[in-house]
């Protein structure tokens, strides 16, 4: 008998790391509720032909297929199967494949249901996804994603509220963050200002790596697409300024330019003081390309974490056309997402969860002798009725073996029922912490908040 | 460009149904945890040589096979390829499956993390599973399961506690119904004073079949197992009767009978009056072959609901070797199941969800000008940042068409901001069910809880 495992790349989550990551998500929906959003859900398996494409080549190469039921050879592409092209045949013997982000099944949704909702639909998204990724430290083939997005408006309200959300999620974390904000129409003004408009797509790419290979290294990449040295020059001179102000001059003969400039502009303005840690950031870019105006990213602030290294705890951005590869034109949306994993990690480096989160149960019946332990099983459901969370050992066994079992689940109370409690109705309850033990009689327990036990 | 759809047997989620489905899940959770039951979370994919051969024939042509990545016909069995035998070919193209319930991934989980944790564990889960069935009104091919066991224990006080997490989770979700109990052991005990005690298991599936099939087709079955005519009635003389006294006497020879009904016999001793709607009913057989102890399941109270006809809507028993197939000896555990599709579509249909739960947003700010519009952004930050969900259309554009947006949304305020409005710092309180509308002070709104609007 081989041990058992579970495929690379995933996890079996214990009680207390469930009970964290919920936490997460319930502060993340209570904020998505108050502003408006509403949870969707989608299926775990998409058709491959809404995945296939949509990831570039790379992701589809990542891409969980699986394969058909029942006797799937009978019809597989025949040629592919002797000349042992895995990558031709897959399209034969598979048709559905494993969700790869929430992004294209959200447009998949909203085409397919365009007749049962309304616009401007704002929506969140909480479920796993999964990649086949080569595992590393810190990244899993099946992980959870957190989307909130609004299609069919093209109000910038809309940027400015997600912003307020990312404000207001991360400050119920206990989290500081600073927002970058930038415009894919900014990043087209400097390809415009530097005379590469028809490059723009490399340059971003490029410059998206800038935290990763530096000046240097991406005036190189420049060179590589087939920018000129002055153009790449030109471009990295306009990422220097700091300001809206700044870059206005330099894009006098840019409207695309000025329009981002002036969206940006109206961002700040309709967030305000809601969201004092928004700054703008030219050389926020966001490699993937569909983005066409503000574009986000949220990332801890290095003032108050110097020693913290960790990328952005999420991003998004507007896109014009959610919908229309799957035939449902001019649907505008804007949308941000919570890196969850990465919060979780940082909230557990700074000790940011509060302590009662993974709690199990508040009290640990301890019986002495058969007769107590019924005693007590009638007791503790008394005392589950009133809603305190409470368990009991099964047996009447060895006084030492159950506080083993109370000290093993960290239990903070135990109540101990022997001859002599029993006679008197009472609980010897002994506080885990402080040692201090009591009896107390069982209508006392039963009828005192847990937060009052001494 | 064709539809876009999703793979057969799945659905999309709509807001509503994902509030409906998460206010059940959320009753349960409550009683789980205040009976000391904590959450857990398996991988969607486990390795096929965790799941094949766990469901019997049938179970494993029902599997979700996930193809492997890359190169995957590399390592394939050349002669399955050779002579299209799909079946033959599996193992060697894909090494993982989905997860088809949550049993085999506890028992594969308590192995692997034995060490980490402490026995009696008590955990729930609550994840979807996939099963390529043929899709059926009310059968999906990905469903949820709900599952709450107790495992490192034979004691009786964890049947008693689960048949209280029954009534309890029941009662708080407004449903009326019986929970039936039996054991194997009785059922051992009818074979052995049938004189099949070797036909032990061909007749407990006949059993099983009682309320599909009738008498004479269990009798029909039980002969067609090769079990006498003479045997089969017997069976089902022994079946009719209804009490555990009247079965005592029958199971005179038989120690394994005589234990099942002790068993039976504490499990009513240890709920007593705490789950008034246990019943004893020896027909439940429940098929599943690794039952060693006390069966049970949930089935509506027929003289409440005469007219609702629906199965079980959840079952369970103790199983004595959960892990053995892991190599992990003699781990007896007990655990119960809660079907929640069905909860989900009996509530629907006798209109049990609680009005709000399906609560999109409390009010809907309509701007009549962009200056109002501006002014109603703000607004409505403070109103979210009081905890008041709530929500602007985007544009200061025609009353009606915003009105409709409201109507769209279920919105049972909304709060219009004309010029007048703005300019004395009130808004039109309309409540959209009684019509009812008046102009009061932003701040009145943000200082009154929204249950006290008019």
């Amino acid at each position: 008998m081989t041990k058992p495992s579970i495929p690379k790349g995933t996890r079996d989550f214990m009680p207390a790391d469930v009970a964290k990551r919920n936490y997460i998500f319930d502060q993340i929906k209570k904020v998505f509720t108050t502003f408006g959003y509403v949870p969707i859900e989608t299926p775990t398996m998409e058709l491959l032909a809404t995945l296939t494409g949509k990831y570039g080549e790379e992701g589809d190469k990542l891409l969980f297929k699986v394969l058909n039921n029942g006797d799937f050879l009978k019809d597989a592409n025949k040629e592919a199967l002797e000349s042992l092209q895995s990558q031709k045949l897959v399209s034969s013997i598979s048709k559905r494949g494993l969700r790869y982000d929430l992004t294209v099944p959200f447009a998949r949704f909203v085409v397919m249901h365009q007749n049962e909702i309304s616009f401007p639909f704002k929506r969140y998204q909480i479920q796993p996804v999964w990649r086949a990724d080569s595992p590393q430290r810190g990244r899993f083939q099946e992980f959870y994603q957190c989307d909130v997005d609004v299609v069919g408006s093209d109000s910038l309200m809309y940027e400015a509220e997600l912003m307020q959300i990312y404000h207001d999620v991360f400050r119920s974390l206990g989290l500081n963050v600073n927002i970058l904000v930038n415009n894919r129409k900014i990043l087209f003004g400097v390809a415009e200002a530097a005379g590469i408009a028809d490059h723009f797509m490399e340059m971003t790419i490029a410059i998206d790596k800038m935290d990763k290979i530096g000046r240097d290294g991406v005036i190189a990449e420049m060179l590589s697409k087939g920018i000129s040295e002055t153009s790449a020059h030109h471009v990295l001179d306009l990422m220097s300024k700091k300001t809206l102000d700044e870059l206005k001059e330099a894009f006098a003969n840019s409207e695309t330019g000025q329009k981002g400039i002036t969206e940006v502009e109206n961002v700040f303005a309709l967030t305000g003081e809601s969201v004092p840690n928004l700054v703008f950031s030219i050389n926020l870019a966001r490699g993937l390309n569909y983005y066409t105006g503000c574009i986000f990213e949220a990332v801890l602030d290095a003032t108050v974490y110097p020693e913290l290294k960790m990328g952005s705890l999420g991003g998004g951005g507007r896109y014009d056309d959610l919908t229309g590869t799957f035939g449902m034109k001019d649907m505008s949306g804007v949308g941000v997402s919570f890196g969850a994993e990465r919060i979780f990690i940082v909230m557990e480096e700074l000790g940011l969860f509060p302590e009662n989160t993974a709690k199990d149960i508040d009290v640990l019946f301890i019986a002495l002798d058969d007769e107590s332990h019924l005693t007590g099983f009638k007791w503790l459901y008394q005392l589950r009725q009133a809603g305190v969370a409470c368990d009991m050992y099964p047996k009447a066994t060895k006084m030492n073996k159950q506080m083993k079992y109370a000290n093993d689940r960290k239990v903070p109370y135990v109540a101990i029922i022997g001859e002599s409690e029993r006679i008197s109705g009472s609980v010897s309850l002994k506080n885990m912490e402080t040692g201090v033990q009591q009896v107390i009689p069982f209508t006392g327990l039963l009828n005192t908040p847990v937060s009052d036990w001494v």
